[in-house]
């Protein structure tokens, strides 16, 4: 059975080392010392390794079941789910007026990144009960946050977004599930749902269905769609689960993977809902709290590939098969470990780079969210909201790639169900696809973000690279390492955002048609940006004397590798986006 | 469910306008006119649509079952086989003195990529009973081809291939399995493999055991390996199956995919076997059929694409989300076609290019092989030799990615099984695995085939790509779009090798360290080189005015596409080639 061991250490370094989280000015980081940080993240380390990690698999061939109505999680979930919620880790980040802890996001995003990592599936539940609990947070009436919040935060109720119908998944305004005003206020809601995880389950006493649907009469399209609160029971005056609502799980979907969490069809017949927020401004209420969703899906695509990475470390360290081709490493066995292969190293540095820069990339940006909601900062906003579709898109289609990398060093025993190493492919792949499919997040960054107030944003992010390359490059090993390389690939992203803005305006497609590489571009420089910053912390450690220079070494090498051998896709890149829109749009669709 | 359609008019293109078989001086070439090739292809195109497609996802569902030791397949799979074989499809390439139709292997990869993509699972039983047959061709006494041949070539019986034991996959040294001498000169056979794919099944009355076992006393490691025919029934002296053998399955894996074919824990209880070749010579005799073997896995990466390419298609063009940016495209409907987008064009493009330039790659290599065999051409068999590790490891790795893409197209509903998308990809992922992990095929290329005879292979096939470029560039739309790319990316080629040349005599580790890359580079500049001369043939079709101009002028934009976005790929490869050893070798093994 596969194993997690939760990164505490390098969570810990990121944390203070490289973040500095207890000195900066952000209200709420000045608890954040290195012994209250660690408290949290080892106890959420055990919690992940000794708990939900050895959940996993048996979620994965269990799977949920559906019999009159009830959904039953896989062996185990319940108690498991019942001991988080007893622990108090449902509410980390949530305001202490409603039961939570009020901890700034980024330690919630830590604990959502070693949950993930030890057991998605049931991750999943508390992960959409948190999202939806923001939702009524940002748009709820006072009587609406003191009846859901509570429960919902404890976790003793969880949460579901219902947003996608069987017709149309990106494109919302197609939607038809409608929501007909009653005497009471209340609204009456009528239609399908579809791809709903943890629609209906029986770890929790009520269910939370946030829906969006159509209210009669209103605008066409994605202008005349409302959000609504539809509990599976109707809550007593006291709070209590009441009357059954008329909401049910019709079916439950076969899927590739996070087996243990349940996919529903969900059907509401005349269900009492509740308006969250303005009529017809469903969406927005929606998007409120997009940044954040969407980070806590890009750390999913780390989190898998870290547990897919620790599992092909062993392997690769146990495995013996071959010789060294330099001479034998373990002359007295019949062959030596697979870890002396310099393909399986490869292979090994770079799921390890990828998983600690993409760590960094998505800590850094939560620490962007708490600055942005904590201290009111529009700029930080205004890059954060550019920097999200990049954790989102570029961290979920590497972290899947990074966990068929790690399949690949067992293999035909990585193949194999029993290891767990092809769980770990397909529960990651369901990253790049909800929540926002990745190419509606390059969509996202390129026609949407990109271009916002003249390009700011990304010049801030430009001013931001630049000044760190300046600063530091009295520093000979930095410089050579690390800032030569980064400042080669942010010279590709600004010619590709040159490229955009030249002929872009000349032609939309010339822009879109490179949005998934531009994605992927700047994905890179963020995390050579990243391995630049935790090279300087590694090398300010080691020259005030650290007590562990292993640590910072390791740091060190696995940066450099990330620098020679994964930046130079920028120029890969660039010269795609460059090719412009002609190759990708001169076939007629009747031609492919 | 999805469907396939096999490429048939693409299939004829690449015979008779590139590779023009019909004319060139290979023997048994000359029957390959066109109406000669459109009967054979179309027919197998029908066979692949009409009776192994609708069986695919029966297969991946039901799986394999094991009941007091028989296996069951899947619903359907014994009267497909039943009709294959029926139908003479089982010995297209074998010598008609066993039964066979003397085909050129050219044809026989053609109808490999039709049944697989049509449905892989099924796909191997025949193909692993070709790979035996083969090797009994090659190695086999008088008396062991006569009894054994016929009734494999006419799939009969089915062959097997067991090589891995669960300590040793790559490195068969380690092997335990013995083969203890018997009076009458047969041997007798104890121990355990793993992972035999079709090791036992319903499908046929006997099944040939090729096994990989040590005889007592002989030398260690590899050189002590031989190789013997075990059948599940021992041959009666009419040739019928007689008494039931020592050999049994003892289990059969859970896997990520290609359910539909049964792999199996394969028990040898001193079962009797007969020396196939010389004493511990097993491994030249498994290799000498290797190629072939492996080009055969190397189309299944481009036949799985093309089924996932042709149901992302179909979905793109019916599925309506959103709006073309640059202005309606079906303004009477709710929605435009996905198609329209060109982030899922850039997508579906890519895959389409991949396709059609592996194809045209893979039927390159099987006219090589015939040209190495029929006309005992070392020169041919040399440059196949070389090309071989970059049909196999290229093309699964590309082609696995590929039906990611496909996947992605289809957003959430990729992700359910119902659709089957999530399939083509998890079966897709074994190519990468099986017949030589692709790290072992990167180090066979860049290890064994690349340095063979002082680089004349590599140089010749420089030579190839300089004449072609050279005769032709009097073309100048060939030159810009084709001819200039392929140039540019050949060198990059040429910079790795000349690397490789000067640091790997130095250490091999900085040639091994780049050994991944090579081999993606060098598959770039092959489908390069393929799409330059799918070019040239399609600018002279137009120009000899064809009737199909719409299939040329696709062709050409198809390939403009490739030349453009995805060659750019050779100079990442080669900057991460140069970045050389160190940053793959540096990290201690405890410190990962």
């Amino acid at each position: 059975m596969p194993a997690y061991s939760a990164p505490t250490k390098d969570t810990q370094f990121l944390l203070h080392d490289v973040l500095g989280v207890s000195t900066c000015d952000i209200p709420g980081y000045g608890d954040l010392d290195r012994d209250f940080t660690a408290a949290i993240i080892e106890e959420a380390g055990k919690i992940s390794r000794e708990l939900l990690a050895p959940l996993n698999q048996i979620g994965d061939t269990e799977g949920c079941t559906l019999e009159n109505g009830a959904v039953r999680t896989p062996t185990g979930f319940k108690a498991a789910f019942d001991e988080v919620r007893a622990g108090g880790w449902t509410g980390l980040d949530m305001p202490e007026q409603y039961g939570g802890q009020d901890l700034p996001f980024v330690i919630g995003i830590i604990v959502t990144e070693f949950f993930s990592a030890a057991n998605q599936a049931y991750a999943m539940y508390q992960g959409l009960t948190h999202g939806a609990a923001s939702a009524i947070l940002a748009h709820g009436t006072e009587q609406l946050k003191a009846t859901y919040l509570p429960p919902m935060i404890a976790c003793d109720w969880t949460g579901t977004m219902n947003l996608t119908e069987a017709h149309c998944g990106t494109d919302l305004g197609l939607m038809r599930t409608r929501a007909e005003p009653q005497q009471d206020g209340s609204y009456a809601i009528t239609g399908q749902k579809i791809f709903i995880s943890a629609g209906e389950h029986d770890l929790a006493e009520n269910i939370v269905h946030l829906v969006l649907a159509r209210i009669p009469g209103g605008p066409e399209g994605i202008k005349g769609v409302s959000l609504f609160i539809v509990p599976k029971f109707l809550p007593n005056d006291d709070g209590s689960p009441g009357a059954r609502n008329g909401v049910s799980c019709g079916k439950l979907e076969e899927k590739m993977g996070i087996h243990g969490n349940s996919t529903c069809v969900m059907d509401f017949d005349g269900a009492t809902g509740w308006l969250l927020g303005e009529k017809h401004k469903g969406m927005r209420a929606m998007f409120t709290m997009m940044n954040e969703a969407r980070i806590g899906v890009g750390v999913q695509g780390l989190a898998l590939a870290d547990a897919a990475y620790q599992n092909a470390v062993e392997y690769a360290r146990e495995r013996l098969q071959g010789r060294d081709v330099t001479g034998a490493r373990n002359p007295d066995g019949p062959a030596d470990p697979l870890i002396v292969h310099p393909d399986i190293r490869r292979n090994l540095m770079a799921q390890k780079s990828f998983v600690e820069g993409a760590r960094a990339f998505t800590l850094w940006g939560a620490q962007l969210s708490d600055r942005a909601h904590r201290l009111n900062d529009d700029e930080a906003d205004a890059l954060l909201s550019l920097l999200t579709p990049v954790i989102k898109g570029f961290q979920t289609d590497i972290g899947f790639a990074m966990t068929v990398e790690a399949q690949q060093v067992f293999g035909g025993h990585g193949y194999i169900e029993q290891t767990g190493m092809s769980q770990f492919a397909r529960d990651a792949r369901i990253a790049m696809i909800y929540e926002g499919a990745n190419g509606v997040q390059a969509l996202d960054l390129v026609g949407r973000k990109l271009p916002r107030n003249g390009g700011k944003a990304m010049l801030a992010f430009f001013g931001l690279v630049k000044g760190f390359i300046k600063e530091n490059e009295g520093n000979e090993e930095l410089k050579s390492g690390f800032l030569d390389p980064l400042k080669a690939a942010s010279k590709d992203l600004q010619a590709a955002a040159m490229y955009f803005v030249a002929e872009g305006a000349r032609n939309p497609t010339n822009a879109l048609a490179g949005s998934h590489d531009f994605m992927h571009l700047f994905g890179h420089v963020c995390l050579g940006l990243m391995w630049a910053e935790m090279a300087k912390a590694s090398y300010a450690a080691l020259d005030t004397g650290t007590s562990d220079k292993e640590f910072y070494r390791t740091k060190l090498t696995t940066g450099r590798f990330y620098m020679a051998r994964q930046l130079p896709a920028t120029a890969m890149h660039l010269a795609r986006i460059q090719s412009g829109a002609a190759p990708v749009m001169e076939l007629d669709a009747a031609h492919f």
